[in-house]
């Protein structure tokens, strides 16, 4: 049995139903008869097109949209690929609770939810308030020598996101973003944006959190040896697979957020996909369950060079292009604005009908 | 006497004060010792130095956001530059008043407040809703013929925007957006850009709110006819200046937008730049007081060609790309949660240090 067929005979991928296109040409319509002239609101229409066909509904709503951030380590640093150490996974994830961070901010000033999950933090947590535990270690395994994780482990990472974005649905979130911390999961995202779209490591590889020449050299070089190691084990594999990629060279939050985008759109709730890691997270899910992108709002553009390659990759155009690199969801944060926005046409615009403006004179 | 001469002694463009960079150092280090790396959040970060450069302190904020719609008509249309007929200026403004335009669902969604003005509208506004009244004739005269306004007219238009501005200063609105409407206006916005950037008016020249190919070889010959009839008309002026170019070819709320955004930048106001209108009222703005472009964010970049040209030309980039093209000051309502993002960010992240987070091991 491959790792997929065993994923699903546990429950840890769900079915996506497929978007119904029913309602497309009255979304259309009713988009196209609003006081604008056509297309002129762009990108807006197409996420109101989006929401409406996901929603099943002419009036699609933002509805307590929540940005969940998923925390863990990587056995990887300890091959010198971030400048930051281990600890400061630990003491980002103090820093959410306390209300510190950049997510903190943006989520506040956006009256977005937030929950911060300890995903498999190496480190002890200073403090004393606690994340929601969903942890499945401490830390992954060092990948340029071994899997990241077991199969179990895997399992185990991709049902508790589910189990999250199931809470999600139930509480009434119909728009969720996913966003993480890691120190090194820029290098866990890069071998699987390698190995999932065949773009060159080189290519996918960033500074991270801040990286130099010599640093970013090692770092392409150390991941170049971990795809090595990775193709290998795969070769190995009854049928060469998402799930097995994720499991050789994932990480715990990251598995968890492919989780919880499965999860969510399994519930017909939106995805607003932040930058690198979790566009990584979104390549295996897709590779997974393609019918995962009918819920993806891509939230914006990283400086993280691997991310271009996903979005090539997936043919996808996010709504923001703000040269930031940080993480967290925070580009899922500053996104939802835009998402509220594409609702707030729909349902509060007059029709030139309803307001007795004049159309085209040449119609 | 010439035009810029006579408007200043007349109080017509305010001076504008420096803007003094004696806290960059200060709000550069808080920026940097943010719990992020250093520069991960992009644009955001250049707009909280901006912010905090304007207001002279380390703790910008976003208070009372304004967006005011400046609507009028343009003479330009009796040539058939717009495939609507100018009564869509009155219809629209009473359609902002009812509440059922794009600009009030966006200045809804993200609380800022708005204001709508007749600058100088031609049809008779439906409803019993009356705009604030600064009306300066019953639209432009028409530009191919001769001059869009007079002298008086041009001075009367930039003084009720400046006025305008300084009621908000006086109101506590330190960030304020500014938009239009006007059946014809990206016409005047294409002579005006041609004449004050250089860039040729075929490459200036958009389709408006939606001209087929005719329509649009069309409204090209006529604009050209306009650009030739104005280099003449300016050549016998004693100095060829931006007061006059605006005089010759600009629109009653252009001119008044110039005179808000240079009335708002002499109070300290920041301005959210929108689109292609917007930026035509900038460039005569940014060619009367240079200084102005200090207080200036740039909002989104517009689908009207002639937008890129300004944006070249001012060297400016904007937040959103969002291939939007509808004006009413939408594209600045859309930014400001983004600007209020970046006052979050400075206001309510910690630091490396107040959180204990552990700086780069490298450093």
């Amino acid at each position: 049995m491959n790792i997929e067929t065993e994923l699903q005979t546990q429950h840890a991928v769900p079915e996506i139903p497929p978007v119904d296109p029913a309602l497309d040409e009255a979304l259309r319509h009713k988009i196209d008869t609003k006081t604008k002239p056509i297309g002129a609101l762009g990108l807006l229409e197409d996420v109101a097109l989006q929401l409406g066909r996901m929603q099943q509904t002419l009036a699609p709503t933002v509805r307590r949209p929540a940005i969940v951030v998923f925390a863990a380590d990587h056995g990887i640093t300890a091959e010198g690929v971030s400048p930051y150490p281990q600890e400061v996974t630990a003491q980002m994830v103090a820093n959410f609770l306390a209300g510190g961070a950049a997510i903190n901010a943006f989520a506040e000033a956006h009256d977005i939810a937030l929950t911060v999950v300890d995903a498999g933090v190496a480190c002890e947590i200073p403090g004393a308030s606690r994340p929601r535990d969903a942890r499945i270690g401490a830390g992954t395994a060092n990948m340029r020598i071994e899997s990241a994780m077991t199969g179990a482990e895997l399992r185990e990472a991709l049902r508790q996101g589910q189990l999250i974005a199931d809470e999600l649905a139930d509480a009434g979130t119909n728009l969720a973003g996913f966003g993480e911390m890691g120190i090194g999961n820029t290098s866990a995202a890069t071998v699987l944006t390698h190995l999932l779209t065949g773009t060159p490591v080189a290519a996918c590889t960033g500074r991270g959190t801040g990286l130099d020449d010599t640093g970013l050299a090692r770092k392409i070089d150390t991941l170049e040896d971990v795809a090595r190691r990775v193709r290998g084990a795969l070769d190995t594999e009854p049928c060469a697979s998402p799930a097995a990629v994720l499991r050789e060279c994932g990480g715990f939050e990251i598995a968890m957020m492919t989780g919880a985008m499965l999860g969510g759109a399994a519930r017909g709730v939106g995805i607003v996909v932040d930058g690198f890691i979790a566009g990584a997270a979104l390549l295996a899910a897709a590779a997974l369950r393609p019918a995962v992108l009918d819920y993806c709002i891509f939230a914006h553009r990283s400086e993280e060079p691997g991310h271009a390659a996903q979005l090539r990759h997936l043919g996808a155009r996010p709504l923001l292009d703000l040269n930031m690199r940080l993480g967290e969801g925070t580009g899922a944060a500053l996104a939802i604005p835009l998402v509220r926005s594409a609702t707030a046409f729909m349902n509060n615009m007059a029709s030139f009908e309803s307001a007795g403006v004049s159309d085209r004179a040449d119609d």
